[in-house]
């Protein structure tokens, strides 16, 4: 199987090791609009060659899109317009709800099939590529009724030798369901390194006392605004309405702490507690 | 050295664990308040002996407060008042201002010695404890120059033995700084959980998409609310200052993406990820 993968960042770059490794492509194709990250993402064994966009598409059998969201909608119909008869055409990316608007009406478009990995780091890049990254997490494929049956047995096909366990909901669904669960832990991030960056204007103590749960609350807020800003932006109605529900959450904790509401706090952190059903 | 610890949970079985990896106690005994925590302390051989509270003061070398941060001042006081000559009471409490006021001017001030080791994890009770906790994170000491300095000097010869890098400063600028960096991390992981578990009603979705970083930033949600209430209480004034912080930058988030304002995102996300020069 030829593969032209567009993006050799973190996800795309992670899903050519992980294709690799499978031996699942015969050859690899990649484009980076940055000169600096296509020399990278060739000397780390990304792809066999660096092609433009067009010509990637043009000669492979399977087209991923791995750049960031906002640039994904048009991407997707240029690809399904220049790609060979057969050929199928996935995507990686977080927020599916314009993207699957967009190519709606494509005539082509039951070679498209939307899919979501769910895994990231805060890194980003050609170098943040690791090997095994997919293995064992879950993957969105979204509205697989509107996909031809043989282009989504191609994805689950490679998905499953990845052995990622796969699901199955439309673009609004995910989009929904990743807003309250991905994007709006990293928005909390991003407003917690902000506050304390505020806050402590002494750096030093900030990294002397950060055993205290500090890292791992605030580990997301390393990633990258080209990769965010997108996301945010692009799932706007469902990201406001849960960070609405997280500022009121975090009133009410500020309010019980004010009248020193020691019975409603106790109450509020056992709810939260109960976290640990779900995620061990 | 004969060691009492008063609560044999995650830090003080903690605690009496890395004391016996490094032979520092001839004998541990402890007291729990809990019969079943009790019997679970002693079977994991987190001490010799259960003694009640007057006994293990009375008869130790070095007495070691683990309780929750509420209960600390007196304990410290009847701790003082009842240990023998030459004995040091040792905390190892999230908040000192109460406790250090509350101390203050007691005849053996000096024999008291105000500890905090930058550790914990999510979990609490002796089955929490684990080896090796405290070795290579910073213990801050408190207020140090109202403690006898042969006082101070077995206190920093258990945690030098342990590894541990030291600092000091008073017990006000320790709960102003353990706001900004520990308690508001808390705060935001509690209300996080509270906000998913409020606007996905559907568990399995967030059990499904949880690969997207939620985990990193609720781990800290499954905490015991029996230590964090204390705290967040003990160190109110601090807490709440830090707290309006927090929320005014979630609602600068929030307005920004309410007006499509991708430039001021970029800058706000740039800017938290500055927090990567201080933690790695």
């Amino acid at each position: 199987m030829q593969v032209f993968i567009a993006g050799l960042g973190l996800i795309g770059g992670s899903f050519a090791l992980a294709l690799r490794d499978h031996e699942l492509a015969d050859e690899i194709t990649g484009s980076e609009l940055n000169e600096e990250r296509a020399a990278e993402a060739r000397s780390l064994g990304l792809c066999d060659r660096i092609v433009d966009f067009d010509e990637g598409v043009r000669t492979a059998d399977l087209i991923v899109l791995a750049t960031p969201v906002n640039t994904l909608p048009l991407m997707a119909v240029k690809a399904l317009n220049l790609c060979r008869e057969g050929a199928v055409v996935m995507d990686m990316g977080s927020t599916k709800g314009e993207l699957c608007e967009v190519i709606a009406m494509h005539r082509r478009r039951g070679r498209f099939v939307a899919a979501h990995p769910m895994w990231g780091t805060e890194y980003s890049g050609p170098k943040a590529a690791v090997h095994g990254a997919f293995t064992g997490r879950n993957v969105v494929l979204c509205d697989t009724e509107q996909s031809d049956s043989d282009a989504v047995a191609i994805v689950e096909r490679i998905f499953r030798t990845l052995d990622t366990p796969l699901l199955y909901m439309n673009a609004e669904e995910h989009d929904l369901h990743t807003a309250y669960v991905s994007h709006i832990s990293h928005i909390t991030s991003f407003a917690l390194a902000n506050t304390v960056l505020e806050k402590e204007r002494e750096e030093r103590h900030i990294f002397d006392l950060a055993g205290g749960g500090f890292e791992s609350t605030v580990r997301l807020a390393k990633s990258a605004p080209s990769t965010w800003v997108p996301i945010l932006l692009g799932n706007k109605y469902n990201v406001l309405d849960v960070l609405r529900e997280h500022i009121h959450q975090l009133q009410l904790l500020r309010r019980m702490i004010e009248r020193d509401d020691a019975e409603g706090l106790r109450e509020s952190i056992q709810r939260a507690n109960s976290i640990q059903r779900i995620i061990h």
